[in-house]
């Protein structure tokens, strides 16, 4: 028996039944609730559904249930209809401006109100007599009826060049793609069950993107990879001098995030099986510094006092510009900034957290390369960035990796040393969320002391270390811990913790320390009055909050306050990607939120070196 | 002594002056209509002017006269202030947006509002605790005072490139160049005496560019060069076809106009020792062929019934993208078409001669290649495009020439022939009002039938003719008119009127007397309603009114109604330049105007056919 694909509109959601199915028995199997108040009796005539395109076949009854409208419009009774074909059906009771999704770990709701609209309409065809323009006609089907609206819309050139032919080739009958009163693009037939977007947080290590289905809300694909840039320095500062030093420095920098993203965007559509010309818009947010390499502006104020970004507000700009390789119409949209380094992908994980609406002082830390410090509630917010470096991504460490197959990236004290790997089998290195377990349980068990230092053996006095006495060891004339030898691991290089691996993480986990006192003063709030923290980034999903107070990471009376959010920058611009409003939010929150210049607080220095101790 | 150029704002008006000479000799000499109440007496205190910049020096004195604002301000009295540099003076007395100029040929005057607007703005320093970003801080200085203005602001990613180190560099002093909420341009210190801009016509055989200066309305250069295109074909519907039917035929045509365009703009600013990148708008007016193919647009469709063209709005887009090589910032506004090939050109001709706001019925002829059409008054409007050929224009007849230096322009049949040239000395070839003068004076002495047919010697039998006797000649076996013999010509070859010649003038005028005839049937006008003739374009400021009656190009009841009004096209596309609201009123007028096509009233043929004959 032959079997035809469904494809259901505005969710996009579709399935293969056999031929002669009815919608209705489709619609469930699909597992779509819909509703059938007669239990599919075709007694109630609710199940009312609209045959877009395909070969579908009804009995003459169904006719009663529908009015004389509905039956021209192509409106049929799922229990009455049988496919017959491949057939595209419009779930009539699902309004596509009500959607609801969930996003992950977030517990937030979007109404799904995308940036880019396409319409499908019938021009009228020219004749002697009737001599207005092609874009005269054009103009007056997409706004029948609204004059006013036809008028403000603007002409681009690349859209006339192509529109006499599209329209006489496509007989009349195009979908039209706006952005705002923009045309941006023209496509034959009716187009309109195509709309894609994508979302990236662009990391200083790690790059990350979010393929969408702008008609449904749902996500098809996310892929990530490390930031191309690091191969001309590890953090924002080296980068920014490279930038600023090197001939050509700026665009290189640039043109290899670029590159990055269109990889992504290939490796995206091919996961999703969709073609990257139905991608429309892209949403991006990054640290200032990622977010001026992004646009090809230099980073060079930024990183010198008193640290100014070329432009905080939001950036649309054109695909074609950058050039970004997904529909030549296509549109991006860069978030906000707040001010120095605190950049468009705090206002992101705000935005996703919806700290400046909590009636409760949060705290929201996003742990990267670059650490990002939210401190307050909607009566006041303040946020900071403090300069981690890229321990915590695991880069810079002796045997570090980032959070990704063959990584350690738990690790037990127990009777004996136990770890976890990512993806299982034998491990290649250690990740971030490792390497803080592992300080945290040398510190424990005094292999070294409140100052990082690993003690000499004979120094050690903690009972609690005698189960690890085989992993102390010697590294270039430095205590080290061995956490796996070589016939162990995947690449036969025994995985090291050495000194100074250890004295890196001091300085990311001072500088985030540092960062947060500083916030808390100049918000007034005590360290009791913090109701949540919510950790953010990558890395912050797989840290151990235990190991995290342990070192001093986050102040030890917060433990059971701490809320994993995961990547919420990304979820905060797949916010900003499904919804209009939710982008125009990123804006109110840069201008609401409080920027504190870390290096210019008097005693700056000082924290930050107190901050560097384990407590 | 030394002497000092002196540069009035904001007129534009400049002069130079011995060291030591007072602001108020200088106003006089320059012949600037300016207040001075007591004479010069140093009495009144009401000759104030503003130091823009310069080295001058006053008397203690004048304080007294001024307010402490006005001091602050830069304000002195034009009697007290001696001068000891260059410098530039504002005359405060004169308001910009007062001014009238007056367009030659028009009677038309406008008020300067320029498209382009430049603001000299002091930025205010970042600095600790004020993080702003360089583009905020920028906005803020340009719209003090007015932050819904800063914020509906868009921004340009090529001023973002720029915006940091032009701050820095110039100590935060800039001007900022604005076309509507879009920064444009910016530059370093004040430059917003330097405003400059062109007006272009864009015939089929000639374009003609006006380069102004848009602080003081003055036409600083006036050039004009062949169309290249004609080398693709003589007229649009050749050159449509080339268009169409080459390879690359579209792209050519393009690149011709643009580069033509492009050595306009050199030629002109080199003329008037300006540099090209003080221009920053560009008005430009054709038919609707020329405005298709200045922009890149296929006119096929404009071409082949029902003739559609692809757009008739005004478009603005940026100068870069064509490119026209004016300022990097600069805009290009073309002026609306009506339909079919009754293009930009007539729309601006009706601006020039305000067609649409009379009480009388007028009828506007603009004669090129394409003949353009239009009567009626401020009730009702009407207009038609008359394919008339190149012969108007001197082109495609034997010893045609435009109307340069060299060519005959007039002719007169006395006792003796009499013509006059161009430039004097000997002449090179025959310009179309040359061409119209001798057929008239061929028809009067019936050297040639009312067919245009030459009569054999023997069959011509009026005695006017008499005094002509040597110059009928033969010529490939037809009759012809010898104008000059090869002794008396610069290139020492005769210049010949062929009985091809008369043909292709006939075509020509065929093809406007039957426009005429159409559209006074369309609007139900007679010939003695029409209270009068304006005659636009080159051709038709040279013409003999006379012998435009005496061969039938214009009616002969209304040739002591005829008035020339030079290059109106020209003269719209200036006004438009020059003022905002004029621009605007382009649009109006292409709505308002009726198009009538000639090619689908059902007797065109045999109208056209019945309008070749003299009389």
């Amino acid at each position: 028996m032959k079997k035809y694909r469904i494809t259901f509109q505005p969710t996009g959601q579709s399935i293969e039944v056999h031929e002669g199915t009815t919608v209705m028995k489709a619609i469930r199997e699909a597992g779509i609730d819909y509703d059938f108040p007669c239990g599919g009796a075709r007694k109630c005539g609710k199940c009312k559904i609209r045959i877009v395109n395909g070969i579908t076949q009804s009995q003459e009854k169904e006719r009663e249930f529908l009015g004389e409208k509905e039956i021209y419009d192509g409106i049929h009774l799922a229990c009455f209809t049988e496919i017959y074909s491949d057939a595209a059906i419009e779930l009539v009771q699902v309004k596509a401006a009500q959607h609801q999704i969930l996003l992950a770990s977030q517990e937030r709701t979007v109404k799904l109100e995308p940036h880019i609209t396409k319409k499908y309409i019938e021009v009228r065809k020219p004749s002697i007599g009737d001599h207005q323009s092609d874009w005269k006609r054009f103009k007056k089907s997409l706004f029948e009826g609204e004059e006013e609206s036809a008028a403000a819309l603007d002409v681009q050139i690349p859209i006339l060049h192509q529109l006499p032919e599209a329209l006489r080739s496509a007989q009349y009958h195009l979908t039209a793609i706006t952005y705002g009163r923009e045309v941006i693009g023209i496509e034959h037939q009716d187009t309109t069950e195509t709309l894609l977007g994508m979302a990236f947080d662009i990391g200083t290590t790690t790059i990350v993107g979010y393929l969408m289905d702008l008609n449904s809300g749902k996500e098809l694909s996310v892929v990530s990879t490390l930031n191309p840039q690091t191969k001309f320095g590890a953090d924002v500062i080296s980068r920014s001098n490279y930038a600023n030093q090197e001939e050509k420095g700026l665009e290189n920098l640039h043109s290899a995030v670029i590159r990055a993203i269109n990889k992504l965007v290939v490796e995206a559509t091919e996961n999703a099986g969709v073609d990257s010309d139905a991608i429309y818009v892209i949403t991006v947010a990054g640290n200032t510094c990622m977010h001026h390499l992004f646009l090809g502006l230099s980073p060079r104020y930024i990183s010198i006092s008193p640290y100014i970004p070329t432009i905080s507000e939001p950036v649309v700009m054109r695909a074609q510009n950058l050039p970004i390789r997904i529909n030549k119409a296509g549109k991006i949209l860069v978030l906000p900034n707040i001010a120095g380094f605190v950049g468009a992908d705090t206002v992101a994980v705000l935005l996703a957290t919806e700290l400046d609406k909590s009636e409760e002082i949060k705290l929201m830390i996003d742990i990267g390369t670059n650490g990002e410090i939210a401190l307050g509630s909607k009566d006041k917010l303040f946020a900071c960035s403090a300069a981690a470096g890229p321990a915590f991504e695991g880069a810079q460490i002796s045997s570090g990796m980032r959070g990704a197959a063959g990584a350690i990236d738990h690790v037990h004290f127990g009777e004996k040393l136990e770890y976890s790997v990512i993806g299982g089998g034998k491990p290649r290195g250690i990740c971030g969320s490792g390497l803080l377990d592992v300080v945290a349980g040398l510190l424990h068990t005094g292999i070294i002391d409140e100052k990082g230092r690993f003690l000499p053996p004979d120094e050690i006095s903690n009972p609690a270390a005698q189960n690890f006495k085989e992993n102390i060891v010697q590294h270039e004339g430095m205590g080290a811990f061995l956490l796996a030898d070589a016939s162990s691991t995947d690449h036969e290089s025994s995985i090291l913790v050495t000194q100074k691996d250890v004295r890196e993480l001091q300085l990311a986990k001072g500088a985030m320390a540092a960062g947060m006192k500083i916030l808390m003063e100049k918000c007034g709030i005590e360290v009791e009055q913090i109701q949540e923290v919510l950790l953010a980034g990558a890395f912050g999903n797989y840290l151990n909050p235990h190991s995290a107070c342990a070192i001093g990471l986050i102040p030890k009376e917060l433990e059971d306050r701490i809320k994993m959010v995961g990547n919420a920058a990304g979820t905060g611009a797949k916010l900003a990607l499904l919804s209009v409003s939710e982008y125009k939010r990123t804006a109110e929150i840069a201008d609401f939120v409080g920027f504190v210049e870390l290096a210019s607080h008097p005693q700056f220095s000082s924290i930050f070196a107190r901050s560097m101790y384990f407590r």
